[in-house]
């Protein structure tokens, strides 16, 4: 009954795209987010498989059914002189927890950093995301916790430029 | 007596790079770091110079001499659906500072992204830098304080890659 269970990892293709993007936004729902989700099927065509693609995308089946997806690019370090690679984002659909897909997803992603010869496998996580926090942390994570993200984008990005 | 003390702007090319790795020499010292700085001129020539590039650089002249540069490559955001730069490393020479140099140089990437119509423009800032965080508060940008930066690299990359 069972045959079609097996969890399958492999990188998502241009079909997968409706797939991917149903996901996406369950995981905006899941970290709060959706009012910052605008990404449509065409631009994830353009960004993913286009000219000049800068992410690539990872996705899981289980028993043929999607059911997570990681996205990630690479990174520099200017101190290692090299590149690494940024998880931008990893889900697991809610119904599918507990299999280990996120461990195998995530994991995957870690052997590819390793088989680019990648400096670093860097990711950024939201602080109430404790169940996250323990797996990363039990997996051997370091927490850049001396380290404060910024960002600027709309008015205020386009004020700054102004000043060049 | 002045007339070569113009500050310059521009894009870094192969023969700024023993300047550029004498510049991030001086930032790791400020930042406490030289211990991570393992990078040499041949690994800047191959990441920024290379047949595939992973990040850009600026570099800053007054009078003729480099005082400041500037490293960014592009991420991506899921949530938004396309590119966004991401300012690796910004660095000003003590002596030069209060000119106006960082301020023209971090502008000059957010130009950038604007003329690539990223989304964003992102980095990162040590938390006890307060000076610079009180600069880029003064620019509008915001402190993304939700959010945990996590690092894997070494053995214990190594050992998360295997269970893939």
């Amino acid at each position: 009954m069972n045959q079609n269970s097996e969890l399958v990892i492999r990188e998502a293709t241009e079909a997968d795209i409706p797939a991917l993007l149903g996901l996406i936004r369950e995981l905006a729902e899941y970290e709060k987010l959706t009012h910052i989700l605008v990404a449509t099927e065409e631009m994830y065509r353009e960004a993913l498989f286009g000219a000049k693609p800068v992410a690539e995308a990872l996705i899981a089946f289980d028993a043929g059914k999607p059911v997570g997806y990681a996205i990630f690019f690479h990174n520099f370090s200017t101190f290692l002189g090299r590149a690494g690679l940024y998880l931008e984002d990893i889900y697991v659909r809610p119904e599918t927890r507990g299999k280990g897909v996120g461990k195998k997803l995530f994991a995957t992603v870690a052997r590819i950093a390793k088989e680019r010869n990648c400096g670093r496998y860097e990711w950024c996580v939201l602080k109430w995301n404790t169940p996250s926090i323990e797996f990363y942390d039990a997996l051997g994570a370091e927490s850049m916790d001396g380290w404060l993200m910024m960002r600027l984008e709309g008015d205020a990005l386009a004020k700054v430029a102004q000043h060049a």
